[in-house]
């Protein structure tokens, strides 16, 4: 027994209520270490007789048969148990039960063999404790949201209505040289709202727009006024008649929260500036040192970045264009929770994506999310957080994050990047395994998953413009649990690598458009809705090959099975399985009956399982 | 390398900010595994030139010189290594370097010496992130906590005063049976008033009472009203003259918070009884099956307690007597609430002690953290929780709770209790080093210490009624982190067996109080007071040896050191140090300097090594 690996802690990830009724439990093993692992529990305050005169507690009065945990997932190093049980009065000490010889408790491992006078047995003492499930601490995402297909737009470059008048740079997706976050191409609100339909069309149920307010830069993540939609995209009503004509369609709409700081025009700002110490948003930012400015202005009076510079003020990253705003201010507070509260009451928006949400404070989240849940009760609240994120994720902040702890295996199986190297079929089951046993289930099953977003490079670079190994990252996601993105033109095999080419315009001339890979893509969509083996979060790899790049694993619904085959390498991959399927390819309905697979050069198959 | 053992995670307790500048971050390895462990870290946005076209993250830039940390604490299988440090920008990425060979990151850990290129020292990937320290997510606790040695009062037992009038069944001190939570000494609040200088006398600074609110029982814990003093105990007048004089000789006052459950003859459960789901309050509770009553009722109409019953409605254990609080709803949250800012407000108490705070909702705790500290700023709350606790100790919920992880590890070496397994030196000294790098240190600074409480037996009859062995308990507990605490009557060396034989009468006939042992704790009540090691946080383990069951170890302060040598057998023991302590033996101010040191059976030494 290596008892270095073994690990569980109560109230974590690893101990947490599913629903008001249901305890999850994992315990993390040494992998193989152990043939069974068992769970034993009792409640708290119950005891028994032992003989008329003495009572022991009752740890088994709730499950007189044994509870065998399943080994249900697995990395290289680590085996991860499993089960949910439904405490009866709602409170639970526990203990686990190591091939029925050892028992791993809150303070001690010991041998049940060497507990002659059962003095260990029935010392509460030592089992870990689930005090109570209270309804409230339950984590809880609006349902909505595990079932929604999203769509990130950022909003310059998707689509320009033909009636619109705007100031542009360049001619839509036609730039001379590669595109920057200088050019202005002129994408509206209104060029939105004309390709609703064709987002109806794909399936997408959700948009998530990168900032749409009234800012400086291209990018708009250096806001002016959190009130006002940016004039060239349009007024704040046609932005009502975006949401009103989303609803309409069944597309909910989410909004990015660039809260962690501001534009350097805010004029809060600008009013810091202009009278230092004397201005009433003096506090509203961290101002550092004398002079404010630490560095030369351009002819418009904005700043001149060099590399190097530490501007006398908070920012994001270095960038003096962006103050970090002090949220503990109560006039920077309030600012930023009205305009939180105003664009869901009065433009019916649903949900808020934070950017940079791990610098910001907890306890302005935590007042973010009573204000957002107050104005709405199913709004979605996801952050940025690139991170493992479980500090955030209490129930009392965001409901999930933008899942790159996902992207990133994703990336080096499917990808090709210098800077994120490249890994084996095992190699990737582990890291899926363990991402999966990392969160609780509610959770897992609302992430924003992605394969790349503005902020990376797209998934056909990394995939070196290859359209079926970028599918398969995109099958790897629709089939994970959690909430797939597509990063607009995404479907259509729109290319580009990191920030700023990443943010070519979409293309809407079908002769550029990869009609092909689209059909492929709105595949997925559908089976994602529809399949209820694509919808399970139940997920279980059967098949790793590293010579061959191949993974498959199973997704299991309630009445269904189905077997995902994915070959992340260049060449054909033959598969033995040490079972038969029986079942037909979901994707051209083939009957298949057999223990061996033939896959195409980065080629994949998805077999139902023939119900019996 | 036992890469099981390796264990850090970003924004928890091993890596939290300790105040508005300063990360402590903490890394668990195998004992002994290796020579040396380095923190590496730079700001998550500095890149500096590799060459004129290359720049590289800059994990260095704020740490030219290496940064080795300490090997501060040692388990029977973990090293925990320990470093504080100032990032800058209040931003950092990170990871630790093992013996100059091994990055261990927040993915991956390899061999420095195959990153040929350098590709995974520069990639942020796998680097743990502290995003931001936010000065409002500090867990900070009022100054005036970590200076308070506490008293613990159980009213109906500490003293009657001469003009009492209030209803007793047994005189004070004199049952003429063992002690039973049914009968009434009629202990009072002018009865403290009057010992209030007793108190001063022995250096106390702060009272914790257990329940003084409306209630049956003798303990007070099933509350019928919330706002009002139990008549037995005084009126609420009288209560405010208790702390205005507790004030008077600065002595803070603590209540304890009774929010789990109420009272079966609180007015909202009556009238459940009586309306059933046509009660406003029906609500307030959780009535899980019809009858509500599923018991027996005696001659007062008070529930006849069966073993094995299961109530119709939650409750506190299987006590009818106590129906468990729905805290979600809002009559329930608005009346324990608004008794929780009403002793503040009304009656200027100084904190709240959470009773069955583990069961609670964690909502609930926060909108009391926020009711309470918006009442008085500096009020204290702390759980009672018997488990490990961070969970709740997120700067959002309480400030510390009654350290039982402390007692249990004191009550296995200083004490006798078949059902507390008797432990080893080396146990005890690798429990409390455990114990101590599993908190940040602010919570460990602010721990309500005990060595005894209303709930468990006291340390007397722990130590099979030995004052010497009692004495080390109490030494211990002074000398370590946290605030200590003293149950009413321990420091006349009261004894007594598990509840309700812990709730003995107070002492007062000098002739039946051990003086002498009142002395000996009067001494450490002083030096927690007032040496500056005794008053320090700093601990360190120098000598332990399982044959005597020896423990010796030494207080740092910024400008001293003391050592404490603590011998828990029945034997004389000669303790052989591999160094030469120079000073003076604190208790008795003899000159000492030797290498060499007997002890006495149950016998301590005080060393204050001499100022260079």
């Amino acid at each position: 027994m290596n008892t270095f690996a073994l690990l569980h802690r109560s109230k974590s990830e690893m101990a947490y209520a599913y629903d008001n009724e249901t305890l999850h439990l994992w315990l993390r093993t040494q992998k193989d270490d152990f043939n069974q692992v068992k769970l034993v529990y009792g409640d708290p305050f119950r005891y028994e007789p032992i003989d008329e005169k003495q009572i022991h507690w009752a740890w088994k009065h709730e499950n007189a048969s044994d509870l065998v945990m399943t080994k249900k997932m697995s990395d290289h190093v680590f085996d991860y148990y499993f089960i949910a049980i439904k405490p009866i009065h709602k409170r639970v000490k526990y203990a686990f039960i190591l091939d029925d010889t050892y028992l791993y408790g809150a303070r001690e491992i010991y041998d049940l063999r060497e507990d002659h006078d059962k003095k260990k047995k029935y010392n509460l003492f030592n089992y870990f404790n689930f005090p109570f499930i209270n309804e409230v601490d339950v984590i809880k995402i609006p349902t909505w949201v595990k079932e929604t297909v999203w769509y990130e737009i950022f909003p310059d470059r998707f689509n320009r209505s033909t009636d619109a008048k705007n100031t542009i740079t360049h001619a839509w997706g036609n730039p001379k040289e590669e595109v920057t976050n200088q050019m202005i191409f002129g994408g509206n609100i209104k060029g939105i709202i004309e390709k609703l339909d064709y987002l109806v069309d794909l399936g997408i149920t959700g948009i998530y727009f990168t900032p749409l307010f009234e800012a400086d830069s291209t990018h708009k993540y250096d806001t002016i006024d959190y009130f006002k939609i940016d004039p060239s995209f349009g007024t704040n009503d046609d932005f009502k008649r975006l949401v009103d004509e989303s609803h309409k369609r069944g597309i909910k709409v989410v909004l990015d929260a660039v809260f962690n700081h501001c534009g350097y025009d805010h004029p809060y700002f600008q009013d810091v500036i202009k009278h230092g110490k004397n201005s009433p948003y003096f506090d509203c930012f961290f101002v550092k040192d004398e002079p404010l400015l630490n560095f030369k202005l351009n002819e418009n009076k904005r700043p001149i970045y060099q590399p190097g510079l530490v501007p006398n003020y908070h920012t994001f990253a270095f960038t003096p264009y962006m103050p970090k705003w002090n949220t503990e201010n109560p006039i920077a507070r309030k600012h930023l929770l009205d305009a939180a509260a105003y664009w869901i009451k009065e433009y019916d928006i649903d949900g808020w994506r934070l950017d940079v949400s791990n610098e910001v404070s907890h306890d302005f989240w935590r007042a973010f999310r009573n204000t957002v849940i107050s104005a709405k009760k199913d709004a979605f609240i996801f952050g940025e957080n690139w991170d493992y994120s479980m500090p955030w994720l209490q129930g009392d902040q965001f409901d999930s994050v933008m899942n790159y702890e996902l992207i990133y295996p994703i990336w080096q199986f499917f990808g090709h990047d210098p800077y994120v190297p490249k890994i084996k079929a095992s190699q990737f089951v582990f890291l899926i395994n363990k991402l999966y046993a990392s969160y609780p289930r509610q959770i897992l099953e609302a992430m924003f998953n992605l394969v790349d977003s503005h902020d990376t490079a797209r998934i056909l670079d990394r995939s070196l413009e290859n359209t079926d190994l970028a599918y398969l990252a995109y099958l790897f996601m629709f089939s994970f649990p959690g909430t797939p993105t597509i990063y607009y033109g995404g479907e259509v095999a729109l290319t580009g690598k990191g920030d700023p080419d990443n943010r070519r315009c979409m293309t809407w001339d079908e002769n550029d458009q990869n009609l092909d890979f689209k059909a492929r893509i709105k595949q997925l969509i559908r089976l994602k809705k529809e399949d209820t083996t694509f919808k399970s979060s139940d997920i279980e790899f059967v098949y790793h090959n590293d010579d061959q790049q191949v993974i498959v694993y199973k997704k299991i619904s309630d009445f269904e099975v189905t077997y995902f085959f994915l070959n992340a390498s260049n060449q054909t991959q033959v598969v033995s399985l040490d079972f038969n399927i029986e079942g037909h390819c979901l994707l051209n309905d083939h009957l298949i009956s057999d223990d061996q697979f033939t896959l195409k050069p980065f080629g994949s198959l998805i077999i139902k399982q023939s119900t019996k």
